[in-house]
């Protein structure tokens, strides 16, 4: 089996989540700066989430150029990915509109680290199908990176109740860490 | 004619449905845990949907291997079962907002019979369009599983009235019965 | 230049508005047939609004075939077409909502009418880009199904003010006569 | 790495934009064409802006012609002008709904302006991936048509606050300016 509808798919869904997480923005009804203010944390949470999205599409399509053949595990496994990824705009509209309180925004960080997990289990799904001469093992390694956005998220989710905005700033460096696309795949591109 | 523009386009609505169901997942007003359990029922049928219209998505998928060429009848059967995947959001919604009672539930194993029996429809079309040799029937058989899907549908829809939350275990064994995809058509490939 | 940017960007818009036009369907909040009711007028509508889709789907779909390359004019002349058609979600829930009454039948005739124009004019653009020896031309003829299907607009459109339901049904008329693919064009591919 | 997915999510998130926004056209409650009156700039700012984006996906579909390879800046650069696209939607509402006042005219102006700016820095990475004899370069030139779109916005944004409707006949006007597809890429194809 080819990968283009795998791809053709993910992308589909991906672009569908990060462009109605536009919606969570309320026209103000009000024609002033001030009316935009309230909107603010929204904007914020939104520029954040499409990020995350963005560094889950750029990776899923370095990912993806590992891949030669697809069997029926990795379907699955993206479909669980795409399942996380598509609670995103709930979790980003309830964390934004509520200017970064506690529960919300341990909520944000389960979505996240829930989505890691699941991009890490089609990473391994690959590589078993792939066998002993893994062309994505190859290129990922231990794939330190990885594991330690999932260390963080863990890290951000208690720290969510005590002081929501350190978690927040745990999230956004976490995303800063993936913003340069992986060099290790890219070398070997 | 091929058969590209036929998946793009399957590929796009199914990514659209899957995806605009988790509008349903209306971002709650407090920010308590709390806040949180009147949307479990509705974040099940959300999961029990997603898992449905993915089935879906990866037999399409299958299926289609089994396809060079498109004719006219093929494009209608095929949106014939898009219309029917179409109404998904709004059942899932129905039922999962009221916490399964009896008609959302019976709708939900409505849709899904129109649905199932929409696929049977596109999958004897490809059948008859291929002729005496055609590649997808010696791959699908007598397509048991598929008419066991029917069956277990037109059990629940009467069982919805009086035990509504067997319907809904009802749907949920026929997923689990789907969940691993075809080796009739893995084998093949 | 290509088709293929062409094909998908009308695949992509032509499946959404297709899709959202289900979010008309609101979930009702009480929970028997009965509440159903006044939602079967507009599940009707969608359903013909369904259909008129898959149509200019399949017909564009067959339209493509007889092209191989694309210039600015088939670009903007494409664009104009899913403007109208974009419009389709707005005239299909004035109209449905409101059983079938003189003004919103008018102005889905009105919508139906200008995607049926801009559909001519992106047939005319590819001919007289192709030259004296258009494939598209020797395909579709004099188009008398098209042209045919204008005329039948135009009248329904003030038949509309009159007895709403006539035009109604002259819209599904219409729609009737287009069900099947063109077969000028399939014979030819 | 191919440019394949990055035109495909480019396609999927622009068609998503451009038919989302139709959802602010509010079914309106009474049947009269009077009805539709107050929906009329709503109308207008969305044509506007379905023009707007236009030009962004066939300059997008124009410019790509000329990129062979891709490389993680350019998917980056390419999801910061998506970002600035997707917020089209609200400013299309804020500014249609409230019928073109000062402020929300402004930031129509201001997303278009970091929109365009967004573009120029796309086109600007992918001039410098090509290296010295970058074919898209030898396409733009100085790019005249581009800059003099920035200065237009630049201009308009200050005029909103003090005759918004001449800042809006300013953003047609670039509009116009961009609606024939750019002769020097399309000589060069």
């Amino acid at each position: 089996m080819t990968k283009t509808r795998l791809e053709a798919f993910s992308d589909g869904v991906i672009a569908i989540i990060i462009t109605i997480m536009v919606l969570e923005l309320r026209v103000p009804h009000e024609t002033s700066w001030e009316a935009l203010r309230p909107l603010v944390p929204v904007l914020l949470t939104y520029l954040m989430s499409f990020v995350f999205l963005g560094i889950y599409w750029t990776n899923h399509h370095h990912m993806l150029h590992m891949v030669d053949r697809v069997n029926g595990a990795m379907l699955w496994a993206n479909l669980h990915l795409l399942f996380w990824l598509s609670l995103t705009p709930f979790v980003t509209g309830w964390m934004g509109e509520n200017k970064f309180v506690e529960v919300p925004t341990a909520a944000y960080g389960i979505v996240l680290l829930m989505a890691g997990i699941a991009y890490t289990i089609l990473e391994r799904t690959i590589i078993a199908f792939q066998g002993p001469h893994s062309k994505l093992r190859a290129a990922v390694g231990r794939d330190v990176k990885g594991y330690a956005s999932l260390a963080l998220y863990v890290t951000a989710i208690p720290v969510s109740f005590v002081e929501p905005r350190v978690a927040v700033g745990i999230y956004a460096a976490t995303a800063a860490l993936w913003l340069v696309p992986d060099p290790r795949i890219e070398r070997r591109v």
